[in-house]
């Protein structure tokens, strides 16, 4: 695990992702751009009119025990494989209810009662994954996660989707966006 | 636990708190100034020749569990005390080592084989402590302890910082700075 990436984030009307659907899940929404770019940088070039941008950082794993890692490590695959020309950004938040809790109930809520990292591996190499922390940078999300698919891979990603916000941890979800994103071969 | 505050300190030739000793206990060290300021705040006000400045946050509770979490409640006390006239900013960042590893071997380290928790709580309600988070920030170090106390309480504040120094989790340590600082009452 390297040191912690600063990625940001931006909408507008140009960048390398086309915006496909913008689904306001819960809490307040995002307004919706016609294209969306990321950058692996906090001072990334301006992309013209710039509709909004968020910042995350990769920071350290919270949760993963040693088995979860190496299940992790042996099975998952970067982003940008070139197949992958689905994404989706799905910027969430969680309650005070939630930052309340000890550590420990915290993974046992995720883990022990969700399933959250056993579901991820369900999906994995075919949905690759990274997530973004941005709670502590003062930012409007807690977390943004964004993932890489190929096209034939977009119904198992709707499953994927659906079964984490069925879960107990996502009762303490209160504000979610859904953008998913398409660019070219 | 509210939202995360974030804090910048600012080492320069002014400021509410005189520095009286520092000590570079392992790493790089930092320039020495005469007075340090704290601000809760991202953007504070100039200080003058600045010398350096480095900025955390409160975040949240990273490895205590509810019965730790309560101890702590119970007995700590709030930074500001009047009597509190000492202070100590320890800026440390730890190796890749620890970052490396899974949740709950950190956890494991830090309180079942180190006894962070149980030895911090041995010292309240005479020492005040809050801890600011940085890794993520993209600051030079990862955590930044500040620690307010009684003069008569420097001699156990001595004990504490020796007490935690030689635990297996300080193996982990690889940059540690130990700035001891004075107010007017």
């Amino acid at each position: 695990m390297p040191n912690p990436i600063l990625v940001t984030f931006i909408a507008g009307p140009a960048g390398q992702w086309r915006v496909d659907r913008q689904s306001n899940i819960s809490g307040d929404g995002l307004p919706v751009a016609q294209r969306l770019s990321m950058f692996e940088s906090s001072a990334p070039p301006g992309v013209g009119e710039e509709i909004w941008r968020l910042r995350g950082t990769t920071s350290n794993l919270r949760y993963t025990n040693r088995q979860e890692v190496a299940s992790l490590a042996a099975i998952q695959e970067g982003l940008g494989r070139p197949r992958s020309t689905r994404a989706a950004l799905i910027p969430i938040r969680k309650n005070e209810a939630w930052w309340n809790l000890p550590q420990n109930e915290r993974r046992a809520i995720l883990e022990e009662q969700s399933r959250h990292i056993a579901i991820g591996l369900d999906y994995l190499p075919a949905v690759a994954r990274r997530l973004h922390h941005c709670r502590d940078l003062g930012e409007p999300f807690d977390f943004l996660t964004w993932f890489e698919y190929a096209p034939e891979e977009a119904e198992r990603f709707e499953d994927l989707v659906r079964a984490l916000r069925v879960t107990a941890e996502w009762t303490y979800v209160d504000r979610e966006i859904d953008i998913r994103l398409s660019r070219d071969p």
